[in-house]
């Protein structure tokens, strides 16, 4: 195994391609000067063909949760009804944002692990109202689940037609299928270490008119998260508040990556090793978190048998070179997770599934050698259409 | 002149180091690991060390604005009594945030290029209260003053001894004297971009005990300002969302060559590229915005004549390979700065009165060759004490 250059399996932070680390290190420039406008209205550009959208797409200097309150903040009022349907951790978050800062919110929740329910949400929404605004995970990071959001954007239309659609996109955006405009999204939220594959400290939210229309009205307290700023400056290419301006030049690098490789096929290198993951994962014996038919391409969780010691098998896969997830929320101690988004390639979920193969057999459990390996390297290859 | 690599002479963000760009293409690493927390302990501790203090020091990725929010909303609730002293665009917002989450707001405004009249001060507090804060400016970036902020925390103790002092320090610490505890400062904020050498994207800000206190009740909303949660987080080596990763790795290595050089000896270099650039500036016939008993360090402003024309002027110093930094808010277009802080020598200094030397001879002005250079550098001398 690679001890030399650790595997980062982790939800994000993602590794970094070498070229998107190494304009980290570029000199700094004049965040109010011509040069940076150029970068940050060449990013915006860019995003926009990876969100689908025509609306703007602001960047704002915070990590993802920054973004998630940005998209409460600057649309809403105290004392809106906002229903936030929550899968896990991250939906939870959301809806404590919103909370926090005073609008009247109803929580649909769903088993972790599971995505919500289309129809439980029809129900939700026809029970209650009127709703201001409706919170939705794309992919949510604690359970590994890819909601179906373009089914649940189309019931949100439907009974509340007039309700903000705001969804947390944060982990899957860029990695998997995602339309904000065809699917009618108001205000969806990224963030740049994510499928981006950039160093954290950015977050991106698009914004529909809609959303603008109740930016307007909007009387919650803002002012770091006031994307109404952030847009002001961005038509002069600026931002409010000093930008994270190395971060900034490595998302420039990643963009054009990603522009070069093109969007299906990046959606079609996450199935791929979104397959490979969990065939590998079963065929070392793990159970996995998430309804197979709502797996995320960009994470997977499995539960640790209650027989493995947790500690003595992270300890030996970080030193053979894997780092992993532990759960969160409910879910710590519970799970283990493995991040397949962004910079991430077939060979690279070999590689991990190599090592926990490995350390599954050095801990005397009864493993196939070799086996996890195959399972993983034939998904992939079925995933793509190369094996039946 | 040196037409390859621009001398970056804005407020911030400013040129960094060699070894700390570098750092910035360093490879992600699991920002729940080990190695994040022995990096992140390292780093506050080294904080601590030139904030002169036993508080926590906490570090929030944002910009500085965003630590000034977290200044406010982690300590204060709506209705709170505030008294703002304000000297230029930075004192105002500060002020601006706190009214906008519904404080209390007294503000205590001083001409533009003047610092704050403790003796005014002292008035205005006994004028009203009581006050639940003191929000002071250390260094007002947009009039390139430093106030005396250890005059000044003395007379709200006198006064108003249960007031929180909460103080933006975000362009002067770390390059001008500061003493936290010294001084009885309950919250300070500072950012990366500034004397710290390192790109933007973090803040820090510590927290004395009195202001903990004050957390515990305070009803402002908050989400991901919250300092309690970055304290609580801090304790296991964490952030509560995830950090800006590869700044913290060019921080690290910030500090080190900090230390190394020295808190007392930072002070020195400042102190003489702050006299250097006042008189380089003088001698080319330029009125300086500051009154020069306190005329900041690490910025200085000057007026642009009314016959010289900004944009032509700004376009050949860019040419040559200066960049400056124009005037904010009542100044813009009236002024232009220079910066001087962080990674700044007195070379650094004279290679920008060469340029600015060399433009306005281009543009016909009246000026010696070689009088403005010559100046800074003597000035620098004496600053040294190297030259009567």
């Amino acid at each position: 195994m690679n001890r030399f250059e650790p595997n980062l399996r982790i939800p994000g932070p993602t590794s970094l391609p070498d070229a998107v680390r190494e304009a980290g290190a570029r000199q700094m420039v004049n965040h109010r000067g011509p040069e940076f406008a150029v970068l940050q209205n060449r990013v915006i550009d860019r995003l926009k063909a990876f969100y689908k959208t025509q609306n703007d797409v602001l960047i704002v200097t915070a990590a993802g949760t920054g973004g998630l309150e940005s998209a409460i903040v600057s649309f809403l009022s105290p004392g809106d009804k906002i229903l936030a349907v929550t899968i896990g951790a991250f939906g939870d978050r959301f809806a404590k944002i919103a909370t926090v800062y005073g609008a009247d919110v109803t929580k649909l929740a769903f088993e972790w692990g599971k995505a919500a329910d289309p129809a439980k949400a029809r129900d939700a929404l026809r029970a209650g109202g009127p709703w201001k605004a409706v919170l939705l995970t794309q992919n949510e990071t604690s359970t590994a689940i890819t909601n179906p959001i373009e089914e649940l954007a189309k019931i949100v239309r439907e009974v509340a037609p007039e309700a903000l659609i705001l969804v947390d996109a944060i982990s899957g955006l860029g990695a998997v299928p995602f339309e904000t405009d065809a699917w009618g999204l108001d205000v969806v939220v990224s963030g740049s270490q994510k499928a981006w594959m950039v160093a954290p400290g950015l977050s991106f939210v698009s914004v529909s008119p809609r959303a603008w229309k109740a930016a307007a009205v909007a009387r919650m307290p803002k002012f770091y998260f006031d994307l109404a700023a952030h847009k002001t400056s961005a038509e002069s290419g600026q931002t409010p508040w000093t930008p994270a301006v190395a971060v900034m030049f490595q998302l420039d690098v990643a963009l054009e990556m990603m522009e070069q490789e093109g969007l299906e096929e990046i959606w079609k290198r996450h199935a791929a090793v979104g397959a490979a993951v969990r065939a590998g994962l079963t065929a070392l014996g793990f159970k996995l978190l998430a309804d197979s038919a709502f797996a995320s391409d960009t994470v997977t969780g499995a539960w640790i048998p209650e027989d493995l010691d947790w500690k003595a098998f992270n300890g030996k896969l970080r030193k053979l070179g894997l780092i992993v997830a532990g759960g969160q929320g409910n879910l710590k101690g519970k799970i283990f997770r493995i991040g397949h988004l962004g910079h991430v390639t077939v060979p690279a979920i070999l590689n991990a599934m190599a090592v926990l193969e490995q350390t599954l057999i050095e801990l005397g459990r009864p493993v196939t050698p070799g086996a996890a390996v195959e399972a993983a390297q034939v998904a992939a290859l079925k995933s793509l259409g190369l094996a039946k």
